[in-house]
């Protein structure tokens, strides 16, 4: 490529001040260095987290910046030393590395690299520095290792996954965070049985791919949780086979689940955000076996259990970060199950992905996908770079 | 049997006040009732539990009462109904019962029978009353369905289980509690895998038994943590590898074990019952796939952690009621493993019951046993009824 070790000039979304609509402007996007990759965004989607940091004035708050984290791309160029993705290839970037070099990477149980310790980081992993200015030479900062909202922008290899270029895109980035971690959190965190309950609170787009991996799962019942009515709907396209409406609930939320299922949902998963709902899940869980899962992202509750409680409810409690899956690994998989789902339908094993998109809009609208998620009316709004 | 049907006047060592010596009296033991058994306690250990309870002057301590939950004994006489066991039959009772019929005792999953849900009751379990009264005619109390400080004691019998009589009975009265937590929590509660790293926090008799069971599932390391200097050399019969006394430390416990495993170690057990032991536990669990494995009880202490770090270290938090065991299926497989003691010791697979009984005494020194616990000297105190 012409443009191969030179600045980029293009547009990015930036975000100047927390809570402010994203401005549309010229950045300069700098080549890659060492193990760096940089990518032309084909299209992104808006997930929660991004909004959830989006709205902070405080740490890990920081403006002007550039979200983005569910996305695919194509190989613009390669800094020095990468081997394992060349120009031209489609590329999901991840917001959790993958170095397959330390000791968690290199086992099956871990997912949590820790070469490259997650954090809401506004560096490039590797060096702790920018690939991003504005026109006036000040620095603009990176989202969790992708910023997507971007025509162009530079990822660690570790951070990017090679996939089949022929899937899709408005469908192939999803598995780049929502998707995979729902689907996981089911599928590999829970290990839901066949046959079995799960509850899920909040069934947006990362509750529901839970209900589609539980489906996968062969569950029986898929309880959903959600205070909005209209993911009632939504969700039957997901497995969703009950729904509860807090408001509606004049007991409390896990008396009315344990009532219901009869001491307890076998797994109960949190896909809000929220401490309390949490403790709710948790005190609605099947005593002897039942599972809690905790995805939704809250940096500030504390939560409170007793210590008798936690030994004789025979109760488990755990997180699931993007699902425990590898992304390198777990991402081109769960892909397969897409791509090939005219074989998988039959036996209703194939992955759900087109009922996730709800919306699509150009980029010059990705204000548009905020608006449409804060108010509750999109899954996953896909923005397109070139439209 | 000429007393079936009738009382029986035997000696018990009724405590009747919290933490005072126990008192050998004369009691009056009722026949059974229905699906209830009369047994004759050959010899009964004492276990943490006991002391602890016989610690409060309020509930769930409650006076005049008889302790003991780690025993051996033949059946003396049926209640009606009861045909799993007869007449002269070597069983162990359990504070925790098998009812065999309730959704929990059916599951493989689960050993916290629903039928009779487990408290610390000063009842039988399946009409609430108490068969002892004493020479006045006074209501004497149970403890956790068993009550084996007593020549004579009445079980139900979801809360016994028949063994092989021809084990020493002072083994195989340690299945009957202590040992079978212990060897549970670390084979069947966490599960334990071979070349791991194990930490135990609280090396007595429940520590060392998840040592025990954490030999036998091979793990590589096995790190006990004591402030009592005198559980290091009985430990090293168990298989611990490391010792740490918190008293030596001069950082925080946690940070020690973090050091010294290069990130935590694979498995943390509690078996104190102390909140913030588990708190230090969790600690220093891997990040990634550690698990932390409640077994010490505290009926006071809440745990707090924040919602983010359960979600993002990927640890998981859990506890160990009676090991998970089902006591009617897992006991005599245990069993086993020691009477073939022969055939597996070449493969360092036998189970290790000898070393637990640090000590023996005749029922007239019942006291002595709660000293030797209280003072950190024994692990096991077998208490023989005939002697
Ligand atoms: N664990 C991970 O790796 C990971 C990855 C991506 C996102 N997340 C987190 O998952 C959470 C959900 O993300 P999303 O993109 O699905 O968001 P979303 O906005 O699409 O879905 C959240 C849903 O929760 C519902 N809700 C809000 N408050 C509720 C309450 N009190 N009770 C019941 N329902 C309630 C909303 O109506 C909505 O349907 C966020 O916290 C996000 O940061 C975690
Ligand atoms: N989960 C279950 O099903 C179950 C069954 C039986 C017993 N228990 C509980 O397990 C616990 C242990 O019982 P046990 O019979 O082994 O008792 P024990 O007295 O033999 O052992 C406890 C050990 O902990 C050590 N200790 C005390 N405080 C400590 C501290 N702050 N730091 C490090 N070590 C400390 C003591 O020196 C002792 O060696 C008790 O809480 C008991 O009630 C649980
Ligand atoms: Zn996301
Ligand atoms: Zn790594
Ligand atoms: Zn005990
Ligand atoms: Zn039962």
């Amino acid at each position: 490529m012409e443009t191969q070790g030179k600045p980029i000039r293009c547009r990015a979304a930036v975000c100047r001040k927390a809570g402010e609509a994203l401005k549309i402007e010229e950045v300069i996007v700098a080549p890659p260095k060492a193990r760096e990759v940089r990518i032309k965004i084909i299209c992104t989607s808006l997930c929660q987290s991004d909004v959830m940091v989006w709205k902070l004035e405080g740490p890990p708050g920081i403006y002007p910046r550039i979200f983005g984290h569910e996305a695919i791309g194509v190989v613009e160029s390669l800094g020095e030393n990468v081997s394992e993705v060349k120009e031209g290839d489609t590329v999901v970037p991840t917001f959790i590395p993958d170095c397959q070099e330390c000791k968690d990477c290199l086992s099956e149980k871990s997912n949590l690299c820790s070469k490259f310790p997650f954090s809401i980081s506004p560096w490039m992993p590797r060096d702790g520095t920018s690939r991003f200015t504005d026109t006036k030479g000040e620095v603009v900062y990176h989202f969790i290792n992708v910023s997507s909202f971007s025509e162009y922008t530079v990822v660690d290899v570790a951070h990017l996954t090679k996939i089949d270029p022929s899937v899709p895109p408005n469908r192939a980035c999803l598995l780049s965070c929502g998707v995979s971690t729902g689907v996981g959190a089911a599928c590999k965190t829970a290990k839901v049985e066949a046959g079995s309950t799960v509850a899920i609170f909040g069934i947006g787009a990362i509750g529901l791919a839970v209900a589609e991996g539980a489906r996968l799962c062969g569950a029986a019942r898929i309880i959903g949780v959600d205070l909005n009515p209209d993911k009632f709907e939504l969700g039957k396209k997901f497995g969703v086979t009950d729904f509860i409406n807090p408001r509606d609930c004049t007991n409390k939320l896990s008396e009315v689940i344990n009532e219901m299922t009869d001491g307890g949902a076998d797994y109960c998963f949190e896909c809000v955000g929220s401490g309390s709902l949490v403790q709710e899940a948790f005190a609605c869980c099947r005593k002897g076996w039942g599972k809690t899962i905790i995805l939704g992202v809250d940096t500030k509750s504390q939560l409170s259990f007793t210590s008798y409680e936690i030994l004789h409810s025979g109760k488990r409690l755990m997180g699931s970060f993007f699902g425990n899956y590898k992304p390198k690994s777990d991402i081109p998989v769960l892909l397969e199950r897409y791509i090939n789902k005219v074989f998988l339908i039959l036996a209703q094993l194939e992955l759900n992905l087109d009922d996730f998109v709800t919306h699509e809009v150009g980029f010059e609208d990705i204000n548009k996908a905020f608006d449409l998620l804060l108010a509750g009316k999109s899954l996953r709004c896909v923005i397109w770079m070139d439209k």
